[in-house]
């Protein structure tokens, strides 16, 4: 079967699921994989242990294998998602916006499912499932093209999946998997712009910036977290500290960790010198700009100009003192990656003008960056984040994997 | 300049417009390009003229002609669409689904614009003052690039949009024109994906396939709008009959206008004898299936395969006997271009079913696909209708012309 092929049959399987996927048989299908899973624990294991050994071959590393491997925890965690994914409302059918118009029809828009969703990802299998939970509850089709070093692990996993569909009479192609062992099946797929309607890539910057450019289907993705905390002069500074200090430390290697702290020059003497004390003790490694350095110098080094661009994934922060906070959103708009930018004040115009001012996914008052997250938000669960600008931005849960359709109910009018 | 560098400076002035652009300044300039409009008449119909001259001997049709054509009522138009405008609602800033985690902090949403937007159009220079009137007012920047033949026009019009920004203390790349002499302008211009947001293609289907094809950066579009009047079992014939005249004749050259009748079986011999009278009667054309010729032959050519695929955008109307609902949504998800399907119907099951399966961007109950459009709709002004799927769906006014961004207020939270 052709790339093509298989898109056909995903989209012809898309179509006849708008037909019967009420809320109660998406709610069964999920119900299904995860007594699957269950089920199979055994089988799961033991086909991951195949990935597992090919990997240690060729050489992956130890955090590569350890995003491999499928234990009781990981399927214990699968099933968990499935079930949280039956617990979320299901976002397909809601009416909203319906007004009477002068005519005397009624007009407003439904909630549809955006259509055939390919998910483009790396090694850990349990995305596989995530992602087609995620993708059935909102009603859309998916072709899932998970790593090549996961290829028993997600050939077992999509078993569990089409099993399911087809115990409860629906087409196995709506959860479709693409050979993740033929390379040239990814260009291939992102050519077919008739017949699926949405990439999403999730992995490192180089996977996803080589999937946009091919892509004639459009993509939601982000390519890198560069956030920024910004304490200005107001700032309560016990609080400031207790920010930054989370937003860089608690989980450094994810995207809504901060990379840069930008301080008002009027606070910088005060709270530069116990803020970087707390950081290192922490074990960051400071890069700050000449002005931070003439205030507080141990163990600091100079940041360059690409040191403001670089998303670390690591225990690194640059830090560097603006005028104001004009200065601090001009450097935030100009260095960062439009994901997740914070500001510590007490000052309401500060805050204000913050919000407006910051082109960012999501501008946060008083808080760390690290809640920009599908859970923390109350999305229930999280098939990505993006820092697009059409369709969604920040976390996306079900009601991003949906688009709407107008609706018009007349009484026979007619267009004078 | 290259079209980059004219890019980063539109890209310039939209970041400097978050700061600056407050309602009543957006309306302040759209009253002084009114104002201006109306105190230039005598130019821009000048330069409309050197435009005409050009168009007529280069050969350019009647219709063409009359698209391209500044006269007064066209200008008094173009005040009549600034005006409108003003009186509009700023969609920008608009909190909402704000409510309270339970951590403590709020989390919610706000409306924002979605960057520079690009507007690539054909023959009408009235599109310069109403697109750019929609993006000023949704607080984007945008980068026009209207046709070749009505290069005079558009620059005197550019001329009036720029000096309005000026008057106002605002930088006028914010409403940028791509020189429309230089065909690979156009190309260049779809590959700025870091400094562009958005493409909006209007005019015919090749234009737009070629913006596609071509682009690196987002398109909403059309291609064509292939729409059709279902008339089930149960519909009032009267009704039905008033509905299919109207979408197929009141205005046959646009995209909203039906180009396939589908009507159940139980009721053709019956209804369509009398229907396809009324529209021949109106000077219709009438291709349909084997199963209406038997009923109704009259002037009635076979219809090909072809023809149901077909936007005639002229009195032509493919005709086609369904044996019930179902075939008649297999039909139109298959054969239609998902813009506008309306179904005429006196049973809610009927109603329901077509409302559900039906995968267009409008769906119409009992009433003429004609009424698919912004200002029938309420939306005020119309930048354009959208076939996508994403961010957008059916016509699109100022709210399309938006994204959102999350807002987080804290008083201090970390993630634990």
């Amino acid at each position: 079967m052709t790339v093509r092929e298989m898109a056909a049959k995903t989209h012809q399987a898309y179509q006849s699921f708008l037909k019967q996927g009420s809320s109660a048989m998406k709610d069964r299908i999920l119900g299904s994989v995860a007594e699957k899973l269950d089920a199979r624990r055994g089988l799961l294991i033991a086909e991951n242990h195949k990935d597992l050994l090919a990997g240690k071959e060729q050489g992956l590393s130890a955090a590569l294998l350890d995003r491999l491997t499928l234990n009781e925890a990981r399927i214990d965690g699968m099933i968990r998602s499935c079930r949280e994914i039956i617990s979320l409302n299901d976002p397909v059918g809601r009416i909203y916006d319906m007004h009477v118009r002068p005519a005397g029809f009624r007009v407003g828009k439904m909630r549809v499912p955006i259509g055939v969703i390919g998910i483009i990802y790396e090694a850990r299998p349990n995305v596989t499932i995530e992602a087609a939970a995620l993708c059935l509850k909102s009603g859309n089709a998916v072709i899932l093209r998970g790593g090549t070093s996961a290829y028993y692990s997600n050939m077992a996993l999509v078993s569990v999946l089409q099993e399911a569909l087809l115990d409860n009479g629906i087409d196995r192609h709506l959860l479709s998997y693409l050979d993740s062992r033929e390379r040239s099946a990814v260009d291939e797929m992102l050519q077919q712009d008739d017949l699926i309607h949405l990439i999403i890539p999730r992995g490192g910057e180089s996977l996803i910036r080589s999937v946009a450019e091919k892509s004639r289907i459009p993509v939601l993705k982000h390519y890198k977290g560069v956030c920024h905390v910004y304490v200005h002069k107001s700032a309560d500074p016990a609080m400031a500290r207790a920010i930054i200090l989370n937003a860089k430390v608690q989980r450094p290697g994810v995207c809504n960790a901060a990379e840069t702290l930008l301080v008002d020059a009027a606070l910088a003497e005060t709270f530069l010198p116990a803020a970087l004390q707390d950081l290192q003790k922490a074990g960051v490694e400071i890069r700050a700009c000449e002005r931070t350095r003439d205030i507080y110098s141990e163990k600091v080094l100079a940041a360059s100009e690409e040191d403001y661009y670089t998303e670390f994934l690591d225990l690194i922060l640059a830090v560097k003192i603006v005028d104001d906070i004009d200065a601090a959103v001009d450097h935030i708009n100009r260095y960062g990656s439009a994901h997740t930018d914070a500001i510590v004040t007490r000052d309401i115009d500060a805050a204000n003008t913050f919000i407006r001012n910051t082109d960012s996914a999501s501008v946060i008052v008083n808080a760390s960056t690290r809640l920009a997250d599908g859970g923390v938000y109350g999305l229930g669960a999280e098939i990505g984040i993006s820092t697009d600008r059409l369709h969604a931005r920040g976390p996306m849960g079900l009601e991003e994997l949906t688009s709407y359709k107008w609706i018009v109910l007349g009484e026979g009018q007619i267009r004078e």
